[in-house]
């Protein structure tokens, strides 16, 4: 998974967990693209201040991850989600019923995710 | 929900984040049904502070869930899911096309909780 793509995911599980002010560094840097020295002026900090916070918060979040695995789980959902999606586009076209019964499985597999 | 049902899942998804010590007390009373006596004794503490723990370990999960609304999300889900099973019942004894859309509809339902 792409870097941006794994934190943004890991932020949108676990973000709540951080304090305020993490919350905000971290959005500045991480997904406002804010620079080091940009968000250290505004929050009053120091520039490697700001760079210890958004690696202290990335092993939070994955330390988070790492004990209860839900972002793994919600991408797995939505690789069975897509493929049912898949499935029923191709029933649209061929009307062969046995996808019916190949979405049945993949419904099964998602609710023992 | 019941609140063993709740208990259960809250446990299922944030349990991780308790300490191995209140992990193995909440497990003896709540899924093992030892009573605070039992635990008081086996784990050389007092009845109040089994109880007092156990208090604290729900107080401490329904943070989490307040925090990141988990078990809803996992809840909401399941029922969709159960959904697309009964969908997909249905299709084997009617062969409605109609059904294979709702069952799409559904997908899609499930990939934006």
């Amino acid at each position: 998974m792409e870097k941006i793509v794994e934190q943004a995911l890991l932020y949108d599980f676990y973000g709540e967990l951080l304090t305020d002010h993490q919350k905000q560094v971290y959005e500045d840097v991480v997904f406002n693209d804010l620079s080091l020295s940009e968000v250290a002026e505004d929050r009053g900090i120091s520039r490697q201040g700001v760079h210890d916070m958004i690696k202290r918060c990335n092993r939070i979040l994955q330390d988070y991850e790492e004990k209860l695995g839900l972002v793994e789980k919600f991408v797995k959902t939505q690789e069975k989600v897509q493929e049912i999606h898949r499935l029923t586009q191709e029933y649209r076209k061929t009307e062969d019923k046995e996808l019916v019964f190949k979405i049945e499985e993949i419904s099964a597999q998602i609710s023992r995710l």
